[in-house]
């Protein structure tokens, strides 16, 4: 026996509370070796005098720097540093108040890998992200459809605001669908606890920190989950919620001090208009609306100008990455952060994590609104070091007018051809995440009234177009839904459950549209994976003309053509004036149906279609 | 007799032409004592022989540095520097070819005046300028109806695109009712000879850059209008043309070099989108079919990447300001322009007379767009230096949709409100020039499907907002009009001519809406310019709020409170909200009706209303 499995034996059998006092400890635990070792935990006893005790530690390597506490007296504040030759072990904790002592046993745990490469790798350009929500995808075990004690005891497919069931156990059974659909990377809504008694499904009304939901299959499900992500060499992707929490909380119930909530005399939501945090003539009252005003009501608001706050939530964010080997992660509702806390937040991040991607939420129509939450071009008072935003603009102003529009001077394509031009306000659009769909907007499809042309045409870009895309779970067959209510989109994966008439899976069920799109996305999916012209290569779009709209991706050993035809007549490709790009090439393959080109004959592309040619 | 008066005469005795060779030089004279004293003299003979002879000069100041010939034989470029204590007089330029010498006399003149004192002295928010069609507003001098010689020879106020009359002589007429409604600054469409054979209303297509249209007056009758203006303590804005000329055009019609112009195989237009010129994935292409591209065929491109014909339209830039005493330049097709002359042909205007006010027109639909061609907080490979534009998309994703939209969350006055946040981009967003109208535009009041009320928020908010105001002519008067075609919003002035059955001067004929129309320009026009909140005061806008929108103008002195209730329902203005500008006042005076409020009681916007106060 090891040392080191000794030690891990110790772990597992130290109760975290010890006697007197029932103590937890957030974070949970912490690893030996870690850049971030200065650090914030927070101590909550069973009693309202807890505050009023004294904690120390006898441990090598671990220095308690600082004691504070709350005016709600169950809190303690320990400010602590482990050195860098800290070893792993149990850290006791004594607490002692009026000849009182208790003492908490604190893991400080070996770490598991290497970040950079065994996690926290990042994503790029080279990967395709599945977003589903973990309650609707698939059910692998129904012996967690319920859990005892948790308030949302709701079990009905029929009510899409009730539970379904999902859980990861039904995504690992799924994995393999998802890798030869070309997908690398999974995101999932917030799988952490959401205890609240209803609107479960979503996920981002956090009520625990350091609990995964146990519907989902808890804390050692989404480690199994991630490992059989890794056995395939795919990556996990978390969504982050910073900026609230839910009401039942563990500690937003019971709070240390009324500051840690953004307080207002009565319940004020945000403005949602994002315009007062760069509008050089915004008052401050519109400010404040905007960033401390609550998202809804069952969501507390964050303070994140006070510190402990800020701590709390910073190394949450690192405890999970480290914790369950995250690879990237999706920043829920980033613009209604405090954004120094943010920026701060993603400096801690990417210090200890400097191959992590991180890209935010920032649901806005236009796109210098949407560059100044993301790393920039543009001189201003704040700016933002967040590498990548969710590139709505690209979708709001780009890919849907692009095609639901007929193309005319200011209609049409025309849209999605300025929207990239648009790159020029960000510092790395090549690291914003493109998208269709999500379970806040209205399905692509129904966008599209059906049309399966265009939706085909919208994924053929979608794989395609610079940026990282991340497709919606369901999308690949034509799975529709408008946002009248939000539940409409969040409906059942076709299979995810026994008995499912439809299974997107097996092809069960499938109509010929269905089966169609579905090759389509793997078609694709599966050549991005081994063209480094889609991977990585450099981007150049020409103007549209007449509805026709070409671009290229291209590295020095590989050029390919996407050309998209949004009118209802052929459009015959004028290959002379691309000669920039089909310079020294002849022949031009169809990645989709295989068939070969001379560049010297007519390319023709076909009404409302959109080829993807590798030029020879 | 002083010595002056002696040397004009003198000057105005001498023929330019002075013997065998008739010899035209352009720029017809210079100024002694300019920061401009290097020039390139273009020479323009009689024969093909012409270029194949020398030219030199005798007189003290004046230095020859280089000449040029021309592949077409009948132009010399002459390089001379003109000391800085170079005396005006007629310089002798001596062309001697096989023995044969021709010699004309070239002024150099006296200054006038003090540039930035007497002229050249830029605009600012405190104007108000006036847009109008010289033709089309008042016809002061039937003798200059129809000039014999000149190739358009139409003369029908039936036909929007004949001759109608107006001239300088009809705009000195009417300068007091223009002063009255509060106009400092008047801004013609350009006024430079366009002996083109038909459409010559708009003045776009010039043919002589030293001559003014002899239809509106000539050199003398712009000179006197400038008079007439400066008398009335008015600014003269000048319309440039830079990127094309008239195919007329005394040189284009017999260039020095096919490369004075960008040359096509046939006729290619300018694509027209300019996103090429920002886009980080352009293709040269593209650039260049942006750029190079004609605007119409009936206006070739000038080539100002040729050294020549950049310092042909510098210099003339230069002279015009000099010669006409020009306080203000409109910068035509701005983005169609080689951007790197614009640059340098706007450092020399700027260095030449650092008050001058230059700004650009940018018809575009996007603010990163429209700000990429001026001064910007964006960093980007080509930096403008232009100080600022006409601001199309305040007009466009702005007021219109503010007006012509229902407010909803992404519709109606939030546009207003981001449009404005967009300044952001600029550098200095209060030198933009707004705008409702032009000749070019459908007029407001018909995009407002000739709904009063509206139309009257509209020009509140112009004589009220950020930036520099821009009128067009008889908006005022409620003039309406679709730009299908564009000569329907470029009719006459009523009242313009004799007989008119209304007119807008006297106010006869006129309706009781057209009136009022025009007595809210008048008071507001006229409370601008005692108003130092609106014209150098600082803006803060106020998140609109269920379509009712709020912000001020402010110094120390003065508060300006402005709301608009773009609903249809009566709107209160919630005051403790905007305590950061309306504390420590307790009353507000409406500047159009006079009437005194308390703050404590409720302010209540009557719906489709804009009200301004001056806070007391």
């Amino acid at each position: 026996m090891t040392r080191k499995t000794i030690l891990a034996l110790l772990l597992a059998a130290i109760p975290l509370v010890a006697s007197a006092q029932n103590i937890r400890v957030f974070p949970e635990h912490w690893w030996a070796g870690m850049q971030t070792n200065q650090l914030q935990l927070i101590l909550r006893g069973s009693d309202s005098l807890f505050g009023k005790g004294t904690v120390s530690t006898a441990y090598p390597g671990v220095e308690i720097r600082k004691v504070t506490a709350f005016s709600n007296g169950r809190y303690l504040a320990v400010d602590i540093t482990l050195d860098k030759g800290v070893q792993p072990g149990a850290v006791p904790l004594m607490h002692v108040r009026n000849g009182r002592k208790t003492t908490v046993y604190w893991p400080v745990k070996a770490r598991k890998g290497m970040p950079g490469k065994d996690f926290a790798r990042g994503i790029s350009g080279a990967d395709l992200i599945y977003l589903l929500m973990p309650d609707r995808f698939a059910n692998g075990d129904p012996s967690n459809d319920r859990v005892p004690g948790m308030r949302d005891q709701s079990l009905d497919r029929s009510d899409y605001y009730a539970r379904h069931g999902g859980d990861f156990a039904g995504v690992i059974r799924h994995l393999d669908y998802l890798r030869e659909l070309g997908v690398t990377a999974l995101w999932m809504t917030p799988v952490m606890e959401n205890d609240m008694p209803n609107r479960t499904e979503h996920g981002y009304a956090i009520t625990d920190h350091y609990r995964i939901d146990a519907r989902y299959g808890g804390n050692e499900g989404y480690k199994r989950l991630r490992d059989s992500l890794q056995a395939r060499g795919m990556k996990l992707v978390q969504d982050a919620v910073y900026n609230h929490t839910g009401t039942y909380h563990v500690i937003v119930s019971d709070l240390p001090e009324q500051d840690w909530l953004n307080q207002w005399p009565s319940f004020t939501g945000t403005s949602a208009r994002e315009q007062a945090l760069f509008d050089p003539y915004a008052s401050a009252n519109d400010k404040k609306r905007m960033t401390d005003g609550w998202f809804v009501k069952e969501m507390p608001d964050w303070n994140q100008r006070n510190p402990y706050v800020a701590n709390f939530i910073t190394q949450n964010a690192i405890w999970y990455v480290e914790e369950f080997g995250v690879d990237a992660i999706r920043l829920d509702t980033y613009m209604y952060n405090d954004l120094a806390f943010a920026n701060a937040c993603n400096v801690a991040l990417l210090r200890e994590y400097p191959s992590i991607s991180l890209f935010g939420e920032v649901m806005v129509q236009h796109s210098p609104n949407q560059a100044f939450f993301a790393e920039n071009h543009i001189a201003t008072a704040f700016k933002s070091n967040l590498p990548a935003v969710l590139d709505f603009t690209a979708l709001f102003n780009g890919i849907f007018p692009a095609l639901a529009q007929e193309p005319g001077w200011y209609t049409g394509i025309v849209h999605l051809y300025n929207a990239m031009a648009h790159d020029f306000l960000y510092r790395q659009p090549e690291k914003n995440v493109i998208l269709l769909d999500n379970h806040d907007l209205p399905r692509f499809f129904t966008r599209m009234e059906g049309n399966v042309a265009r939706q085909k045409m919208a994924y053929t870009w979608l794989l395609t177009a610079r940026g990282i895309p991340q497709m919606y779970y369901g999308s690949e067959v034509l799975m529709a839904g408008d946002t009248k209510p939000d539940g409409l989109v969040r409906l059942d994966f076709p299979g995810g459950w026994p008995g499912d008439a439809k299974n997107a899976f097996s092809g069960e069920g499938l109509t010929a549209a269905e089966k169609s799109m579905q090759d389509l996305v793997k078609k694709l999916g599966t050549y991005r994976k081994t063209s480094p012209a889609l991977q990585s290569g450099k981007f150049m779009q020409y103007t549209p003309q007449d509805g026709l709209y070409i671009y290229f991706r291209y590295t020095d050993g590989q050029t390919v053509m996407c050309a998209m035809n949004t009118t209802k007549a052929p459009r015959r490709v004028d290959i002379p004036y691309l000669s920039e790009r089909t310079g020294g090439f002849t022949k031009a393959r169809n990645v989709i149906d295989g068939v070969e080109h001379s560049l010297q004959d007519a390319i023709v592309i076909p009404a409302q279609e959109m080829w993807v040619l590798e030029l020879k």
